[in-house]
């Protein structure tokens, strides 16, 4: 559409079908004039369909287990050989809990699960953060973005240990994103969607209800998918260079309401 | 109770009626020991019952225009004279918006009422502050408290021109919190309470509405005026000398919860 | 450059001259292929350098104080006259404290001065925003975004009552970007900018000092006025329909870096 | 002093020795009334002298591995018998990062280490509490506190994992504070300290001149380990009892400032 990111190489996690934010992302990338390679775990891959997206945007696909440092190793190597330089840009979609699939309360945790679940939807983004930091993979300016929520900040009581393991992602692009940005001019920041109709999203308990909620609790309504690739966009674009350590809404504006008239009305007797 | 206050002279601004924030602070005070007058605005005290509040404490009431700076340096004056010395704990409990009395909507205010109404809720504190700190009349370790809302962080609709008052409020408590920290070790927090059903808030449109939605979001419930003036006291107290330039939520949790179970109910179809 | 703001009309508020935020947002919007009105008080225009702006940019400039809201209306429906339709985008960059100007200290306050400060460099904000609404001026998915500094959320002793004239700005950007959200589907924000040597910024007493902390302190130094400008036209395009509410750091980092090693370095013997 | 913790028991995590600000609350809560048992890692026994400050507050010692299950549910089963009732007030101050301990820069990070430090610093309180819940432990009213600190929410470079282990365990107080308030009406929150030379805290690289940046930063100075306790007591106590869910500062106003004078003179040339 405006050619924001043409001549930029990169790697986008966790697209696993078309209801996936970083699959629209991907499409909105190529449709930016951005190169890619794609990457997902391998049973990530065989659920879904990445391959499609793959066709539709001329990108190859590097299968990668990204709590494992070897494979993200070889991953980074690779995308750096078939883009033909270092990277720009980097989206890290990727999160699962085991206790919320496994129908554990966040009061009874099987820790075992809490400890999977926070290696995949967590310690995953220092690991590619500091695979592409020691093998100096990303070209200055370049842009890392991480998919949060806001249970990172409040509590949605059946959002259970993702919260926390958003609250330790969002850490890490600060930790990291200082030094990111003294050492290699690059920025880190996390992206907090609203709740969207994922094929993720959807195994999560009371989601219709809560989805309902937040969107009449927003301004301007939930957020979609695309709407989290364009602002995605911009932030791997040159427009925000200076954007960094920053974990920004793209919500509607419901996390700053307290409350909307609807939702009053909804309790006034 | 516990003497928390033995010995602590102070000025409680804005008791008008029993259901008042500031009259369960005074009552809770007293018991704790703490000495103070009362002051309030001249038309506040003939539509409330003050001097109930100063007999049953034994304090004397001075009336002031808090957005009178004059009227402020006479009471500052004599309160230290009636009390012998100089002062250890403030409230400011003083908020009053014109739009909203008159019934104009946020979007259609009139700017007079408006500038009223930031003098009376904001400017005020200010005002306070700085005859304070001009007279020299604080001790060191005082600490001064004024109360806010959440709707300074957040929007809550029927909340109009108050909310941005608070904003403006809370920050005189930082700005001058700075400067009184550091030349006179005294500390300046603002506590920003659940919605209390008190005179003043009773105003609010669909207050009754929004106080059912903000008590069943509550992890513990809306916070009470008592238990408001619990946690004053415990800010006027020497347990807490190194909190200051802080706003610090007496609200059951509301502040850091997102949804509770409740409302994610009231949403499932 | 990209196109990103081709076929939008809008209004620039407080272009002073070349140094000036809004001067570098409206070259970048005319790259962008925006068309808009440049607009400042009439002594400001004296001092500055407008014409030669609205010279560059094929702009008309209309004189308007932005306390006054019959001129804001002349204004805006000039606007809309002259650029052919109803508003996109709208940036207000206007600050001035009088109480810095006089050397007045935050604890000495001249209380005329605070209150002709905080009208002209916040409560102008409502007005501009009021103006807009009542005249149904913006069209749908619109973008109004105003200046700010992170002195609304922390102390910076010499920013004096600025500080809380931001914290009541981002407040009504809060507040009505609520009501513009829910009505007019248009998005209201607020961008938090490194300190800028701009003309105006350059009357802030130690200013030299804290420039140079704060880029020691921001992981990525400070933001130009050009960077600066370059995110305000992300913020006016379609890539970031659904933010609104937000204050947005634009600041190399500063506002999540709580130390740099350079400044520990400092401190330490 | 005040019998603000009359009547009251708990259990105190992590008095190492007399520095330490688990030992400082326990002195003062003995002070005040409570009556507790003291626990640490069997680890952390052997080089600490955990045993005078049993014999000093008439406490037992019950050794506990914090991130193993069994053990803590020993631990809090013997506490109710030893004490004769249901918990009252816990206070979890555990904190180790093997990174930190190895040397290993945040860019270079052992996982196994990381995970390690995770466990004991983070998902140790999870399960503090879960076994808490699970045992129906606490009366009614009671108060769970954590310490943490700000690198939770902005980037210290010298602390290190420990940054994002504070910010996960921020996270679980407010996700379990969320279930804990709602079906037991206890209150969970963490105290975020000024920098305290503890023993533990003095391992951290640039330590010194740190604690001296941060005591020139903060308007009354860095809160000492006792003030800690003394805050501490405060939430133990009834006059905070609906202060839930909550990070407060405990740091001479640190927090909200932006900068200093001294630091903006040790900047200006």
């Amino acid at each position: 559409m405006y050619n924001l990111l043409k001549g930029k190489r990169g790697i986008i996690f966790g697209a696993l079908d078309e209801n996936s934010i970083a699959w629209k992302t991907a499409e909105r990338v190529h449709e930016e004039g951005g190169v890619f390679v794609l990457t997902n775990a391998p049973v990530a891959m065989r659920m879904g369909t990445i391959d499609q997206l793959a066709e539709k945007t001329g990108s190859v696909v590097i299968p990668a287990d990204a709590t494992n440092v070897e494979d993200l190793e070889k991953l980074v190597l690779q995308a750096m050989d078939i883009l033909g330089g270092k990277i720009d840009f980097v989206l890290h979609s990727i999160g699962m809990s085991v206790n919320v699939r496994k129908g554990n309360h966040y009061t009874d945790m099987n820790y075992d699960f809490t400890t999977k679940g926070w290696d995949v939807s967590a310690l995953s983004f220092h690991k590619v953060l500091q695979v592409l930091y020691k093998k100096d993979a990303m070209n200055e300016w370049g842009s890392i973005v991480a998919l949060t929520y806001m249970a990172a900040q409040r509590v949605f009581p059946n959002y259970n240990d993702m919260a926390d393991n958003k609250a330790y992602l969002e850490s890490i692009a600060r930790s990291f994103g200082y030094f990111f940005g003294k050492e290699k001019k690059v920025r880190v920041n996390t992206i907090s969607q609203s709740p969207t109709p994922t094929t993720a999203g959807q195994g999560v308990k009371g989601f219709d209800g809560f989805i309902a909620f937040s969107d009449k609790m927003s301004p301007l309504g939930n957020a979609t998918a695309l709407e989290c690739a364009d602002y995605t966009v911009a932030m791997f674009s040159d427009l925000t260079r200076k954007v960094t350590l920053q974990n920004l809404y793209n919500d509607g504006g419901f996390s700053n309401t307290g409350v909307s008239q609807e939702v009053v009305d909804a309790f006034e007797k």
